[in-house]
């Protein structure tokens, strides 16, 4: 077989296993890779030219389509820029499949340009890796080529998803002639997936059941997921307290428990109370710190995890049953087979009277119309209506996002990079969602630090009318000044908060963005609604946030939501 | 073992072998290791935000001191930010030692915020990976601790120097007391290397000498190094053509070959005219594709790589003869054994005529004041004198500066990332020389492309007088421009050259450099001086080259050149 057909072929499969968007760094080592997939009829290329951005762009199109996106880059440090989304991508379970173009073995060391030790470059953070044949002329090159193709695809698709990286060695010339044509009705074989489901035997089902009746104190706690509606639909007749952290996207669900992360940082006798018989959990990491340790500290006997397949996580140190099936077909299966049962009232109102108490707080904190990073948080969650999909970047956002909450939100959509919580791809992951999916809003609020680590998301070519960036910029890393270890060093403010003095007035010129600014409440009120509403260009609301004031009402927030505690005790 | 004073005794035994500045990026986990660097009395810090900057930074500073230089980051994605540096520095050879700090192992794929796996994330671009131990509790851990200090840093030095990598995993609390002192005078094991030299025996030395005698056609082609003032010195006095590729640093040599890049495109006559019979090389890569393809399409008969240990790149596939000691000791010894011999002198003169005749059109060039890419860098480069450090970023730059050359520039070093050629880290690598040295002028040669793409190589708080960008923006990588096969493609624009429209002005405002911009000869001319004369503050010069004219000027001087071999074959 021709060599460059053996690269037309990669196309040809990737459309016909779904793999149809994909972002393309330029290089010159990956040309006939680039030229097979833009010129394939059926697939759609997006040009990023930073590959950092590139790949968290690529994850981001993946989390908006729930398709497996295609990556190019050519041989060298490109492939390695990558490394950041894919460990992200392969905690967070996204499917990628990353093409890089590579030099023929026999010049790897040679010291010639670009050319690295390309295979098994993604380390431990990949669920396969291939590498094509450099010759194609046996007979059984293409089937070779085809079936890893078909391989690689299919294993980035099957639960848990992730990424895969197949590599491509290319020898010159890499350019057709002019006249040459791609041959894309080229007969390729193709293996196709159809995919079962896993089932729970009925005895199965009858002692899961039984074990439960048994059980008055049953909580569940999902972890980051994709929005489920099938899955809120059977929460919504089940009778257990559900604690809904922001990441696991359950805050449409009726009754549901979203101020964990103020209230367990409590009393100890408020947690001891609150402690499960049974914890049912699902998805991936949870935000809240608090909800971790108080559910180390107070274990239940019980730990159930629902998860289809692959490794299991034992993050709150009490797992002790790994069930094999999907939460909607479990959940489902629960909410057909209990009563809405009185033994679990007690239980759950005791989480929902909790939660309440912390909601009125909030109320009055809404009604100070203070100037806080909290409360500007919350100020912005409160006025989102309407389908957006939030983005949320790592380190303090995340966590105020949190304590906030989003209840009775149901056409919000929480996207955050929680699977390495990295605070480098925010801004690219939410420019994958912009691009790939025109018609839905998406607002990313983020931190200064994580904004300017990542500003290469908008170096590109492409407008973006449906990205909002809010900014909180309070000019250095605050989380620092959040916890205590850090705040009490003399290397503070050098060392951990690393003052920065970037404002995003010169990115929003530079891009082009609609640039607001604030730097107090009257101002931040004129203009959050008009920044929500403006609907023509990209926008930055550039918050100027102050970090010892709001270090100061976050500490005394969290005093007065522990105090609430001690008089419930 | 206290926990903290194994990580102290990390900042003691780097102090005491020679690791004395180190490059920190913010973090939490890292916390530890940041404390007991930034509080060691011998050791300097600097804060780079972005990881992927700070590594390109480490390995700035090592290029300018010729030490091992220390990387400090926390666990999760900013490790991987290091990896493209990492590559770079082992395949240039330059010695880091990369401290990341790590979860404890139990905690990995638990679900915890930035927790990956760590351990071997750089692949095969390592010199060594180390582990350090979770628990000093066992009386032997102190001494694994330290011994394996020892061992990585020393691994690092040895020749060929490279990248080490010890990963720190660490158990909360990562902060200390108030009033807890860190003991900076622990009696710590530390190894020290006393480094021997390879020489060679006299019957050796007789041996080579009577083979170069009866060889008249004897070329000499360093590869890529850092100036070595020694070796020119030794090589001023032997009677070989030698062929001064600009990254080799041999400018300073009296008779030297400095436009091999331009006359080997030349005519086939010529080129078999020059093939040699013995070639002998040293350094690492060289610039020049015609080179390149000149020496394997023209094999020596011989060819011997000087080189003291390690694995031996085959560049032109001639390779006869490894010789295992340092290009200073074999040149040395080669100009205290020949004489100058009257049979080398024909081939070094066929050499020298064909450049001399380049240098002339050259300097014909340079009358015709045009504004083209390739004339502004030779305008750049013969106004440079007085002691600088020249950056030369990837992609074209390098290119047109090789084909300009340096003759007689000796007080020009040069530097670029040519270990893998990627186009992400040069500014960054400046910046590091910079704040390496106060006291030398970084003249950094960008193009577009691999400016904006490592922006955030002056996000950081350090200012930085002795930094000047000169920055050629055609709004695009005019590389794929320059070559035919993507020249011919549709999918020029979009795909390859990747177009795109920012202007430096911005960052020179956000940054505070003084900003210059040049759209023609006039203004080109104008403030050429003013911007190498200012010595106050860190600048930018914006030369907005025209890419179609860059390139109709680039083809016909080439055009040029292959005409002028023709009138000589």
């Amino acid at each position: 077989m021709d060599y460059l057909q053996s690269i037309v072929d990669i196309a040809i499969i990737s459309a016909r296993l779904h793999v149809r968007k994909f972002v393309l760094s330029p290089g010159s080592r990956c040309a006939p890779l680039t030229l097979s997939i833009v010129r394939h009829p059926d697939l759609t290329t997006y040009v990023i030219p930073d590959e950092r951005s590139a790949a968290y762009v690529a994850l981001g199109m993946s989390q908006q389509t729930r398709e497996t996106i295609g990556l190019v880059c050519t041989s060298g440090t490109a492939a390695l820029n990558y490394a950041p989304a894919v460990a992200e991508a392969f905690y967070q379970q996204v499917p990628l499949l990353i093409l890089t173009a590579d030099r023929p073995p026999e010049w790897i060391d040679q010291q010639d340009g670009q050319a690295i030790r390309q295979q098994g470059i993604y380390g431990n953070h990949l669920k396969g890796s291939y590498q094509l044949p450099v010759s194609t002329e046996h007979k059984d090159a293409a089937w070779h080529v085809q079936r890893m193709l078909s391989e690689a695809i299919q294993l980035a698709q099957s639960y848990p998803q992730g990424p895969v990286q197949v590599n491509v060695p290319i020898r010159e010339p890499f350019y057709p002639q002019p006249d040459e044509r791609f041959h894309f009705d080229h007969k390729c074989k193709v293996i196709e997936e159809q995919k079962g489901e896993c089932r729970l035997s009925e005895t199965t089902w009858q002692e899961l059941i039984e074990k439960i009746r048994q059980t008055p104190r049953v909580l569940l706690v999902p972890g980051q997921q994709l929005p489920s509606p099938a899955l809120l639909e059977s929460l919504n007749h089940l009778p257990f307290p559900i604690v809904s952290d922001i990441i696991s996207n359950h805050h449409g669900l009726k009754n549901a428990v979203y101020h964990q992360d103020a209230f367990l940082i409590s009393q100890e006798e408020l947690k001891q109370s609150l402690q499960p018989d049974l914890l049912i959990t699902y998805g991936n990491s949870v935000i809240s710190k608090n909800l971790k340790l108080f559910l180390r500290k107070y274990q239940a006997k019980e730990h159930w995890h629902i998860q289809e397949a692959g490794a299991v996580a034992d993050t709150y140190q009490s797992l002790t049953k790994v069930i094999r099936t999907s939460p909607e077909y479990f959940m489902a299966g629960l909410a057909g087979r209990l009563e809405e049962e009185r033994q679990y009232k007690a239980y759950r109102e005791q989480w929902l009277k909790t939660d309440r108490e912390v909601a009125e707080t909030h109320k009055r904190l809404a009604q100070e119309h203070t100037f806080h990073e909290l409360a500007v948080v919350q100020q912005l969650l409160e006025a989102l209506d309407g389908p957006v999909h939030l983005h949320l970047a790592n380190s303090m956002v995340v966590r105020y996002a949190n304590f906030v909450n989003l209840r009775g939100k149901e056409h919000v959509k929480v996207f955050a990079n929680r699977g390495t919580s990295g605070i480098d791809g925010s801004s690219s992951t939410a420019v994958g969602h912009a691009l790939a999916n025109p018609g839905v809003t998406n607002i990313l609020v983020t931190g200064d630090m994580a904004f300017f680590y990542d500003r290469n998301a908008f170096w590109h070519q492409y407008p973006l009318p449906n990205v909002k960036v809010f900014l909180m910029n309070n000019q250095g890393g605050v989380i620092f000044r959040m916890i205590d270890g850090p705040a009490r060093q003399p290397e503070l403010e050098e060392y951990f908060e690393t003052k920065q003095t970037l404002e995003a007035r010169h990115l929003a010129e530079e891009h082009e963005f609609t640039y607001y600014q604030a730097g107090n409440q009257l101002e931040f009120q004129k203009q959050l609604q008009e920044f929500l509403q403006n609907q023509t260009a990209p926008s930055i609301f550039e918050v100027k946030t102050d970090k010892i004031k709001s270090k100061e009402a976050f500490v005394s927030y969290k005093k007065h939501i522990a105090s609430m505690g001690e008089t419930e005790a």
